[in-house]
């Protein structure tokens, strides 16, 4: 039995979702409502000790890390290939998921966070935020939810954030000057793994990603949105609003209270 | 024809080294001073734009970042195999690889550019500082080596450096008490891609890593010490104390002015 342990069809969530979808693998949904902490539950951090979503159980074994899962998926269903047979193009399609895990995913990650989840960190009332954090077991994520509550982000690191987005955009426009899609001539991992963010960052930070800035980056968007599986992944999103739109503050707040 | 540029055997370096010298390739060892900052010279962005070794340059094709170099050569050359034939060994060995990379290499690096780093960065005259700043390509290194000269990294960040090898100590507790290696029951990448990082700590930060808080770790240590292709790793060192010996502060400040 396959059974993906997930969010809602964004970040890391979405790109274990889209590769299992692009290679019509069945497999069994296990919804996990990070605000609702199930994440933290001992029911889950027995099966991953970080408390962190995506897993995938591959007949109970579990699998962890959404970039490490996609290979392991590449591994053991190789039917429709996700890794580009050209070893150059298979070193580009994992130097790109490399830097879309260190530098895409953690600067567009401390945006969502102050940006959009601090309204709902600061509503859980203190006893209770106090209660959910002795349970995370990551240091950093109990951080996070700390200096999200607080809204103590320093405009120096959200800056930085704002600087490494850039620096992936750049790279992302140079890799697309020479192939149609990020790491050569297939559609690859480097799609899927990076895609997730780069979606996140256009719906909700415009100012920085637009057809202006990263005009190669936004047509290559444009046609990862159109493929079945990604328009797959996000008719599993249990949000009321259509697939891939903006998932706003006050939702976000409803929906974890 | 095969190239690695790379600099002494310690760290990053180190990983592709002796990934190589496993396989028995062969291969021309182009050595990058660092100390001389060589690493931003015009003909060395001209083959890595972001500055950094070790690059592996096959054919003319151009391969970056040392754990991904690893999975290169592995698909290149895979007549003696470093990663595990059983998917989920070969998952552990990327989840290993990955903490390796982002939460073991750069707080060992901290700690490095803080203690060790530091009275070297201060020795070079302003001008002279400053002249060198400009050709570093990625802001994250100028960040770095300016943090450096002032001794201005936080007690906070050099704790929180301390707090994270601790995390990855125990860690590779878990995973040897399983297991011979790292990532099962075959010597990987993993181990390969550990072991650099880890050799540093036990020689120069031993009050939090030693056989009595990391027993397994450390004869795991002594059995990786005892490979030739290590031992033939760290021949190639063109420092004069023994391989695998203390670089010392002094001797780092001597080599590199």
């Amino acid at each position: 039995m396959l059974e993906l342990y997930h969010y809602e069809p964004y970040a890391n969530s979405m790109k274990n979702l889209v590769c299992l979808k692009e290679k019509g693998v069945d497999f069994v949904s296990r919804y996990v409502d990070i605000l609702k902490f199930e994440q933290h539950e001992p029911w889950f951090v027995a099966l991953n000790p970080n408390g962190q979503v995506p897993i995938l159980v591959h007949d109970g074994k579990v699998i962890t890390e959404s970039s490490v899962i996609n290979e392991y998926i590449e591994d053991v269903f190789p039917d429709v290939p996700l890794r580009p047979a050209d070893p150059y193009e298979r070193h580009r399609m994992r130097v790109i998921s490399k830097w879309s895990d260190e530098i895409l995913m953690p600067s567009v990650s401390m945006l969502g966070w102050h940006f959009r989840f601090h309204p709902f960190a600061k509503s859980i009332e203190e006893q209770e935020f106090q209660r959910r954090m002795e349970r995370v077991p990551l240091h950093e994520i109990r951080q996070k939810w700390e200096t999200t509550r607080r809204g103590a982000f320093t405009q120096e690191q959200l800056d930085e954030s704002r600087r490494k987005i850039r620096w992936m955009i750049a790279r992302m426009e140079e890799a697309l000057r020479h192939s149609k899609w990020l790491a050569g001539h297939s559609y690859s991992l480097a799609d899927i793994n990076t895609y997730p963010h780069v979606e996140g960052v256009t719906r909700l930070y415009k100012e920085f990603w637009n057809d202006k800035t990263a005009p190669r980056s936004t047509e290559w968007l444009a046609r990862v949105n159109e493929r079945p599986a990604v328009k797959a992944a996000f008719a599993l999103s249990r949000f009321s609003n259509a697939p891939g739109r903006a998932l706003d503050a006050d939702k976000t707040a409803r929906t974890g209270t």
